[in-house]
């Protein structure tokens, strides 16, 4: 059974595909957005990301079931502060955000003060690409959407959350946000951190113009990451300090692991070191068909 | 004006895909192959790859002008020994190996002294995947193809290595053999390790099952290379060394120097060094067209 109607706030990358996602597959009888520029209104319509796009934040989320907050993590707060006031008595509020914990536990109980419900999501898709051009009917499609249930969650909130990312054609899984903020500053944070670091000091002009244009593609990929937005990234960093601290120093020693096998010589071992690794990741490519 | 004969000494992804550009382009008038395996001569045939594959060393080259090495680089220089009284007098001989200044100051004066000339190159083109079925007639176009003269090269040598990578399509680029490697360590090499260290530590069993379900296509992306031939990263590995070491170091402080903003949580100073990553990334990626 179709929502009456569901607002997301912010039309980017993922709030424009979860809109453009859920009016392809009847999601919501009614799919509103709220954008901060005119010009977005206009880029709403045009991509048909929304029914109806809207600078007014009262209007956008008036009689709402279900809002997806899909801005920065640093605004969301500010921004659910705002739109409390206008929501109906038990709608559900959820979010887009790279981590939980912070976010989890602010949130919680301001919308729950509210009459509200909140639950925490993080749909594990993306692209470093941003804004409403970028957005995809079928960003979500096969992709695990994180829900992360606190202590106090509602069951029907919970249910509502679940349902929505099921519908836009993610595969939902539970877990605490302290799980997830562990796993995903291993698998995501520390990734894009270190394809950062591989563009900036490889590319350092030190190195000369030969250097860049040795770069292959072996390098595009493993750098690509690095063309995501500072500003999103310096606060995905700032939400999530411990454990990214934590999967520096363990990719750290793991590397470090290996300089010991180089600086020794020891073919037959870095050997053994190169093929655990590729198991590791064949293994993982085959299993989810991630490849 | 076509070679006579152009000669691959195997028929992997790289021998493979320059038999299949050399044919489709008309770079000489025959392309043999000498394989190790019967199963590989028809390989070879029904893939299009040589005009004759052979198990023969000595039928492989007689004849021919210029040889191309596509083995592994632990298997070079034995090759060379095998194939050099074969040759005929003033035949260049030149390689793809992922390394050059091991192989260049070995094979050099090896060719030298049986008549003949040894030229280094390493197309910087290629794929984690392997053997003649990946090959492809495209795999040099565009790409950069690095030839490494020595002091005492011949001029007509090196010219008629330059003109090979160029009729295959990509972009011959001279430089000594040990900028080269100092290069490729950074470049190359480097992100190979780091791919692994990544899929080998994040794909710990010890992490849970749902580590490896929250892995998406930034983590896929950042692990592709890891899937590549343990063996021959082990070779490289062990060729180059010094460099690559430097190039761990290299990284492991820049990875060093973000711990640190981390650590000290300096929002400004983590936008800004994500920034400076990022302008590095779209310049390159802008520049050469890579993206």
């Amino acid at each position: 059974m179709p929502l009456d109607k569901l607002t997301i706030i912010g039309a980017g990358l993922l709030g424009g595909s979860i809109g453009l996602a859920a009016r392809a597959r009847g999601l919501a009888k009614r799919v509103s957005a709220l954008v901060r520029r005119s010009g977005s209104v206009a880029d709403c319509q045009a991509l048909g990301i929304a029914d109806e796009a809207t600078l007014d934040p009262a209007a956008a989320v008036a009689d709402a079931d279900l809002i997806v907050l899909c801005t920065p993590i640093s605004g969301m707060a500010g921004l659910a502060k705002r739109i409390l006031p206008n929501l109906k008595p038990g709608a559900v509020v959820t979010d887009v955000g790279s981590t939980k914990q912070q976010l989890v536990s602010e949130l919680t109980p301001l919308c729950a003060g509210a009459g509200t419900h909140f639950v925490g999501s993080h749909p594990m898709a993306g692209s470093e690409q941003t804004g409403p051009n970028a957005a995809r009917a079928d960003l979500f499609e096969g992709a695990a959407c994180v829900v992360t249930p606190a202590d106090t969650t509602d069951a029907g909130a919970l249910a509502a959350v679940n349902a929505l990312w099921a519908g836009l054609g993610s595969c939902p899984l539970e877990m605490t946000p302290s799980l997830h903020d562990l796993l995903v500053a291993r698998c995501s944070h520390l990734p894009h951190l270190l394809a950062s670091a591989l563009a900036k000091r490889v590319l350092d002009p030190a190195h000369g113009e030969q250097q860049a244009q040795l770069c292959a593609t072996g390098f595009r990929d493993m750098t690509r990451l690095a063309a995501g937005s500072p500003v999103m990234w310096r606060d995905i960093v700032g939400s999530n300090r411990e454990d990214i601290l934590a999967a520096i120093d363990e990719f750290a020693d793991e590397l470090g692991q290996l300089r010991g096998l180089i600086a020794g010589d020891s073919p037959e071992a870095i050997e053994a070191w190169l093929h655990q690794a590729k198991v590791a990741r064949d293994d993982w490519g085959r299993s989810a068909a991630n490849d």
